[in-house]
């Protein structure tokens, strides 16, 4: 494998461990959990895996441990610091017991199924050491949900002497965790299952996660970027540019990058859900300010987008809604391409049809014909970013017909998604993931099942962080997944509330007049520890008290 | 203003300074010179400011200067390190005579002729030091060549007491910089004007230029994304992603980025000019590549293209040509946009026709339709990376049903330009820029006019560089522009005898099939100098022997 400087350079980088993992490890548990919802149909779905306590990692006294293999699965979308996890558990799971061997499951939990698998010995570790990238194992998105996948897993874990499966994952992934958690418990197979936060999107975390991993790096990665692109804004002067970010689900990423690079505008979706916008509401909001600032001689600006926005705008829901209906129907299977569009046109009610009329003809045609193998409209093609600027264009050409718009509108289009979830993990992540995974080999030296590993105090030096794990029951309530009610881990959307969208509330008036930019450049590995160890925004304003 | 973390402690960053500008200053005279080429007609063109010495700087003695104001202009697009050029002519003006005083034009050459400026002061300066974009004073577009447009900046510069202008350029604004400086010097006006090399493009380069500032940091940024891209292509398996890069004239960042990365596929302009490529050869070649890799097991990989290789598809380029006349005719003026694509299929040629038949209808449209304020298709916003992909999976699907393709194509696309224009300089580019503003203020001091600072020997450490200057008409050629013979700077355009591309060439068909990506990261600025300090592959390339 060719190597760039920085690649040899970092591979060297020892992460930094919180003082309760450095060297031996006592356990200390708490009290019984419950679920956060729903307790009685938690329980009662979780019997051997409900009501834990917390477990809390403190120094503690050598002692030695029986051999254990250990399985390793990444799941789902690449974050920054995967690689850091496996290393953290690698190094522990050794330091435990040298006899213990870990495995690779390739390519996601379909290799567990698939019995697709490769025994991680130090050289293959080694080559990985704070990389970005999943691409040691790789990762995949078969979904463990059911008894045959389980028991078909469970014949690679006995052949492999496999203790323990060590999940890493977003949401569902670890909710999936904790099932198969119970139903080994359940069996009384004796196998172990652990989870471990992961999703650049920063919507797995609560009381007990304080972030999930790769938010910070793919954060900071993404601001780099809208940095630089301000600063150009602001030496061209002459462009608008409308910079998607990823996110369907929820704003974190837009808002944290938001918080670090003082956009003038940034959308929130959730904040637009609430507030029941409409497309036309965003599209005005956003000439507004671009009038604003052409008053005052400014043509040019940056709006940050998050890529799920769309859907959280209540009329499009409602319109897509119908749109999958509609175009499910019997009869629209038989029409031809050109006529669809009338088709659907001819079957939406009149609001809908309102909103569908609304849409730049582009997108409208796109919704009414791209679906996925489901059937479904595909929202995810739309290019938010495009759709929006061409309507705000269309708005300042009728508000300067007002008199209400006096410059000019230029616009420039960006999306960050693929450009940052594999970035090499910065401090924080390397240090971040390699703590989780040190914690899910202690989390399985102790016995536990059905935990996901955590590290808490994460705004502190590392060396104060603490390490432990919860039961993933305790972070369960019930929701309606696709039709079904549905134990799952619940999903953090952005608090309208909280500290982050509310310091980000507090200025956004500004920013949007103002040329407020902030330039946070690339993350850096060895600089000052300001520059190099810093959370992210969202997290530092969580935390504070 | 509000400052990142990495802002703050950049500031503090102070560059590199060659051993012969460090301190008190000699100029060495070499002998005479001559242009490159056409030496009457540049001669007879520049009778003040043909065949100066060459002229380097090395270390001399104390010596006291006469009071003397600077102006200074930033010219065209953004690049990396053009604050530093400031800072560096700030500094060393600063030091020749604390009683100097430094005037910034605002917003370009217009800065000049509109009387539009700003006094320097160490202030505002040291708000800007290893900071990127061309805020402080702004760019822009404006071209100097005409007598009133210097008679005109002559008056604001006999009224601000400036005996020297600097113009922080690329080829074009180099060569007006010495129109500027025969104009006056023939006059016997007394004011000296000084280019410096500045473009992300990296085709501003000769005998005499190593490099252009900005293309360093520029590549790095471009490839930091490339690279993270590959990762994630490598860990998800399942895209090709098509990544367009800056560079219409010159494939030279195309290039760099690839030597970086290590990517599938790199197309070259210049090569695809030479080898008279069709755009069906290009798409091929892609296509092939693609089944080749999918018959190993592997749907996915990158594939890097110059933003100007439309332009340099012989067939392509005779009928965009074809396509400016055609729309251009009278009556083409009166007809509507639904009849301009019939009406230009009907007046083409059948070969030209055939090209434009062979387009994507998108593409083929956007061709006939959308012009520029002078009536010309607008080849450049064309998103080449999507019509290549689209090409390419067409051209799959027929393979696959010969059996020549087994495996999947999904396409993901990026576009890199302004993300790495206005990026805080590499060391290399805050160092190169600081010693070419110092250069420029011993140039203007040495009485020097019509020359560009420049600074050699680049790829050693920054000690061992080598500062001076280079007359202008050195580099001068006549070529053709807009129908008429002109002298100008000879383009740097990729020699594909040079060493960057043969290396290149060298390797692409191994990259191609395997999976040799290379991850440079994120531009450091503190870590360990073979991370920090190292020059683009291209200028060690070029330099090595």
């Amino acid at each position: 494998m060719e190597k760039s400087a920085l690649q040899i350079a970092r591979a060297a980088y020892q992460p930094k461990l919180p003082r309760g993992l450095k060297g031996a490890v006592k356990a200390v548990e708490g009290a019984a959990t419950q679920s956060v919802d729903n307790q009685e149909e938690i329980k009662a779905l979780f019997p051997n895996t409900y009501g834990m306590p917390l477990v809390e990692f403190v120094p503690g006294e050598e002692k030695s441990y029986e051999p254990m293999n250990v399985g390793i699965i990444l799941s789902g979308g690449q974050a920054p610091g995967g690689h850091n996890v496996i290393t953290g558990l690698f190094d522990a799971v050794k330091r435990l017991n040298p006899a213990n061997r870990l495995y690779g499951f390739i390519l996601g939990p379909g290799g567990l199924v698939d019995h697709n698998y490769m025994e991680l010995t130090k050289e293959i570790v080694d080559e990985y050491r704070n990389t970005g990238g999943f691409d040691m194992i790789g990762s995949g998105r078969t979904k463990l949900e059911k008894v045959e996948q389980f028991e078909k897993g469970l014949e690679i874990i006995r052949e492999l002497g496999i203790k323990a499966i060590v999940i890493i994952g977003g949401d569902d992934s670890n909710t999936n965790a904790c099932v198969l958690a119970e139903y080994y418990a359940a069996k009384n197979y004796g196998v172990q299952v652990i989870g471990c936060p992961k999703t650049i999107d920063g919507d797995l975390k609560n009381d007990q996660i304080e972030t999930s991993f790769g938010f910070d790096t793919a954060c900071k990665t993404y601001s780099e970027l809208i940095g630089n692109i301000e600063r150009d804004c602001n030496s061209a002067r002459k462009y608008w540019h409308f910079i998607k970010v990823m996110g369907r689900s929820a704003s974190h990423i837009a808002l944290e990058c938001a918080l670090q690079t003082q956009p003038n505008i940034c959308l929130v979706s959730e904040e637009i859900e609430e507030k029941a916008m409409s497309l036309d509401d965003i599209v005005a909001y956003i000439a507004n300010a671009v009038a604003v600032r052409a008053a005052d001689g400014n043509n040019f600006g940056t709006v940050v987008i998050p890529e799920g926005v769309i859907e959280f705008i209540p009329a499009i829901k409602k319109l897509i809604a119908q749109l999958n209906d509609v175009l499910a129907l019997p009869e629209a299977k038989n029409i031809s391409r050109d006529e669809q569009v009338d088709f659907a046109k001819s079957h939406l009610t009149a609001e809908n049809l309102a909103v569908f009329n609304s849409l730049p003809e582009g997108v409208a045609r796109q919704l009414a014909l791209d679906r996925d193998p489901h059937g479904n409209v595909q929202v995810s093609l739309i290019e938010t970013e495009k759709l929006l600027s061409e309507m705000v264009a269309k708005k300042l050409d009728a508000m300067k017909a007002e008199g209400k718009f006096v410059g000019k509108f230029a616009a420039q289009h960006h999306f960050f998604g693929y450009e940052g979830r594999c970035a090499a993990p910065s401090n924080f992540d390397a240090d971040y993931c390699y703590a989780l995974g040190t914690s899910a080999a202690q989390l399985i030296a102790a016995g536990k099942t059905g935990y996901m590993a955590i590290v808490k105090n994460t705004t502190a030096p590392a060396d104060e962080w603490k390490a432990g794990g919860v039961p993933i029951t305790m972070m369960m309530n019930m929701e309606k997944r696709n039709g079904e009610m549905k134990p799952v881990i619940r999903k953090a959307l952005v608090e309208l509330d909280g500290k982050p969208f509310k310091t980000f509330a507090a200025q956004r008036d500004r920013w949007a007049r103002e040329t407020a930019y902030v330039y946070p450049g690339p993350i850096q590995y060895w600089g000052p520890t300001e520059v190099c160890d810093q959370p992210t925004k969202t997290l530092a304003l969580e935390q504070s008290k």
